[in-house]
């Protein structure tokens, strides 16, 4: 049998990130495709048209910087960027990849340390710079400059800055006068697009590379899982528009109006295109993969700046903004925010909340501002460029009342269609789903890291059997969701038995009183190690050591979540609990303090 | 930069058709997932469990019959079909192509002598038949059985049929006693997984492949784009919720009730899970590839068995079927019979219309009994294993009027995400878009055919200069939408222009008392070729040709959709106008008659 007589995309024609790119600029070329807002409020918008035209620019002067593309097993051009999220910055991203080079976020809240580390090792070529991260630039400048070849100023403003950076391009100036379109190459899709590096909670930062086709699948095998929960998703924008807008259900009824009045309002409410804020930093893997979806789905990408509730009411009401992810501190922050009311948030229809646990005090009041709040949860690491597990509801749940419904919500969740999920205990078999057992989480799928850059050692222990090793210790309840449990460099381990960090702290962070909480082993001479809880209570708060204590008992022990040995032989109370630049809990800077932490804890039992 | 020390799938995971299996049997095991109605109108149900177990006990006795696997390149043993739609015709598409295999639905309405082509070509190891079948197999049995090595009949009853066919293996005895679990391989993705053959309208049925990736990627961007279009999908599900139950929602405003009330009346209307009825046949390219998309997104498959009126009532009653795909004459058919309104269809939420054009005065009828109803469009043809353009609406459309949507819904359409296409004038460059200048429509993209099966010539004939060359003829509007005019080979040439046949059908189609109509050239000595039409009136309906001729002035030339030398010289009444197997009018046999056609039409001009 004769194969491949003719040109080679017949059966491979390939998965690549530039089809994203194309798709809204054919659809909607003259729709607004990109908003930013500067740290001094002004807005930038582009049409779709204007914005490819602008990343088409961009392509012909990396090309005339002399960047070069990869192609299977072999990267192009490392193109780091020290950038906020911006149009800019979304133009980068997408002119980079497209052209086959590798780009690269720099995470700019990394320690400096690691930061140039991240840089050297990447062996970036170019450093695209906004004007705000400048002066850190400058600081470490004499670590990464015999590996950076160039570097180019991306900024709001004309005008060359003070710097010792050289050669130093400026962005404006480069895209000036180039051609408004670009011939893409037809790149292999096994062309690395790019390269992200852990945030080093377990030591030095490591390179994960992904290729177009790992990212071109997980945005589609995404936005497949939305058209197969469309049930789910129009029963929540339902209850959303007539939640927000009872009154007006209301007055027609009163009115004695006819339902067609009601069917042409609640269709009007319906957003027809969606309006995601991306608040997520470019730089934490490309803001979990929402540039590519987000492109592909021709959404209106909203760039907000810097976080303040007073940026993010006037940015949701100018740019109708539909969704938006905030993790719980500024969640508190806006519902503190005392204009609030001022302005028109009508048009939100999902805020997604994330990061740490959503405390149960916090969550009773943010629904009172936001009735369609939803808790959400999830599973990703920068091994997964992204989401690999998800808290969807099956099917039959829909018909649940919304508390029990947030109870599957805040779980770590299933595997989506495109990943296969595993939770092994040390025999390397899968544990039992008793919502018990612990076991590690092990992963495969077109999303999973095909390696460790340059660390084929790394690689070996975390890619074993056929699976890649998460690090991470879950259990699995007996509908199949996966609970996260803990890391397994951070459990407990109390005699012979494993206590779990995560499940506490999860569960000690929905007292009312607690803002965040963590856990930490403390040695013992008798157990090896015995658990200690840092607890930070809510501003005003009058909480004692004991109310926790007692909190723990009453809604673990007694309701059979957690077991009598989990609880904390000490609890300390303190202001701020160290985090990393992620926002995850900091234990090894935890660790390091220990004594000084255990100085001022209350001993429990 | 060392690559793949480790487990293969870490950057190429495959994509596999037996993903697509494992979806629903983890999700939903205990859920009904596939409904079997047979022609006595006994009904056949399994859990997603059986049908899973079931076709693991198929997969053991495929391989104890000795089929082998293939590998890119090498198809795997040709597995095919003789079948109507069951749950064991489904049970045999997931063994075989899961195995490694290929699935081959052979199309038992073909001529005898095309059906004896495809099989002896395919080279058949095994076919499976349907007691239905069985007698026509009979027929044909001495001109393949020296390819098939081996039979296996398919029956509702116990026993053995009266049959000179052998080997013959009853279904439900291989699989009995079979374990219940099968150890599926991890193929490659470019393994062979379906052979198509196309249906012969020009000339002997030709052989088309897929492998596993492409009708992955085919059913995955089907899915994203569910995803992407939920805006539209929400407001046809509420409009058609809001219409269909008027009568509550009047009641609850007459009542003075509140919008509580309506929003749970309106949310427990929105189907939890896609009951499809799957109507086209899967010997039809597998149905146009529903088994695949269906399965992965865990809907309830229902097999209605022939279609009757009578039939189709029943089932969307019992299963409380969501969605049904009908050709006018069947939608003719329903729209008539007498006890339509004993039955509760409340449960449909689309019905989608293709095959022919949809004759105005048919959608007029119809809309009143199913007012949701949307006569969709669209473009497939066996090199694209199903939907390759779709007539989706453009979001800012979502708020014209019906009228002017259902202009846009009978275009044929634009590419999804994951297909290029392009309409080509003879210079091999794209067409203007001025929805006028005629050229052929070209595709390239995940699920465009690779090859004809061991036709390396016609291969070549059709994949040229990077793409797959379909031989329709279309133009292109300002929007981008592509409207198809014409086969190439159907295009009538007269003197120097060229009348395409399908917007002529179309056009004559929409005339109120016109069921069915095509073109088709009548020599001529000054122009070479002149049209005749042939036309099926609307039964018992009063119209002469006069009438038809004046409809194509008014409403085609006056309206500027055609110009005055497309008109018909001849138009010519039948009863029944010759069709293929799949509907299609069949140009080859009319041609073939066009004496006795011209003889009794009617001279126009």
């Amino acid at each position: 049998m004769q194969v491949k007589t003719y040109p080679e995309f017949s059966s491979r024609y390939p998965l690549l990130l530039t089809s994203f790119m194309h798709r809204p600029v054919r659809l909607y070329p003259e729709d607004i495709g990109v908003v930013y807002r500067n740290e001094a409020g002004e807005y930038f918008r582009f049409t779709w048209r204007e914005w490819y035209k602008r990343t088409c620019k961009l392509a012909h002067a990396l090309k005339e910087l002399g960047v070069k593309p990869g192609k299977p097993g072999e990267p192009g051009d490392r193109i780091g960027a020290m950038a906020l999220n911006s149009h800019r910055h979304l133009e980068l991203i997408y002119a980079g990849t497209c052209i086959g080079a590798v780009s690269h976020p720099i995470n700019v809240v990394l320690s400096r340390e690691h930061m140039v580390h991240t840089i050297n090792h990447a062996e970036d070529k170019i450093i695209f710079v906004d004007e705000t991260i400048l002066p850190l630039l400058d600081l470490i400048y004499d670590q990464i400059k015999s590996t950076v070849k160039a570097f180019v100023y991306m900024s709001d403003r004309p005008g060359r800055p003070q710097t010792r950076v050289e050669p130093l391009y400026l962005y404006e100036d480069l895209i000036a006068g180039q051609p408004e379109d670009f011939e893409w190459p037809l790149l292999d899709e096994d062309t690395y697009a790019a390269l992200y590096y852990t945030t080093g909670t377990t030591g030095i930062p490591k390179g994960v590379m992904f290729t177009h086709r790992q990212l071109y699948l997980q945005s589609i095998h995404l936005l497949a899982l939305g058209g197969m929960a469309v049930a789910n998703t129009m029963i929540e924008m339902i209850e959303t528009i007539m939640t927000s807008r009872a009154d007006t259900v209301d007055k027609v009824i009163t009115d004695g109006g006819r339902w067609q009045e009601l069917l042409t309002a609640l269709v009007k409410d319906i957003p027809r295109v969606n309006v995601p804020l991306v608040n997520i930093p470019l730089f934490h893997i490309h803001g979990w993969g929402s540039p590519w979806y987000s492109v592909a789905s021709a959404s209106k990408i909203v760039f907000p700046g810097r976080f303040s509730p007073q940026a993010f009411c006037e940015i949701v009401q100018t740019e109708h903004v539909t969704s938006a992810a905030l993790v719980p501190t500024m969640l508190a922050m806006l519902i503190e925010y005392e204009d609030l009311k001022k302005y028109d948030l009508s048009s939100l229809r999902t805020i997604g909340t994330g990061g740490a646990a959503l405390p149960l005090g916090l969550k009773a009041k943010a629904e009172k501002v936001f009735p369609f709040l939803r808790a959400g949860s999830g599973y990703g690491m920068t091994e997964t460029a992204g989401p690999a597990i998800l808290a969807t509801l099956k099917r039959y749940m829909l018909d649940w009342p919304k508390e029990k419904q947030d109870e599957v919500r805040v779980k770590t969740g299933l595997a989506p269609l495109g990943i296969e999920v595993q939770v092994v205990g040390e025999d390397g078999k899968p544990v039992p789903h008793d919502n018990e057992t612990l076991g590690e989480i092990v992963l495969r799928g077109h999303w999973i890291l095909e390696q460790y850059y340059k660390d084929p050692e790394k690689t070996q222990t975390a890619w074993r059997d056929g699976w890649f090793h998460t690090g991470d210790m879950a259990k699995v309840d007996q509908e199949g969701y996966i609970i996260i449990a803990d890391r397994i460099t951070d459990v407990i381990r109390s005699g012979a038995e494993m206590v779990p960090t995560v499940l506490l702290e999860n569960l000690t962070a929905t007292c009312d009183q607690v803002l965040e909480a963590t856990f930490v082993g403390v040695p013992d001479e008798k157990w090896g190690e015995r658990p200690m809880a840092l607890v930070k209570p809510v501003p005003g708060a009058s909480v004692t050591e004991d109310d926790i204590y007692r909190f723990l008992q009453v809604e673990g022990v007694d309701k059979g979540k957690i077991t009598k040995w989990m609880l904390p032989d000490y609890i300390a109370f303190c202001d701020a609990i160290p985090k990393t630049s992620v926002g995850k809990y900091d234990k090894i800077a935890i660790r390091r303090n220990l004594s000084e932490f255990l100085s001022r804890a209350k001993k429990m039992r």
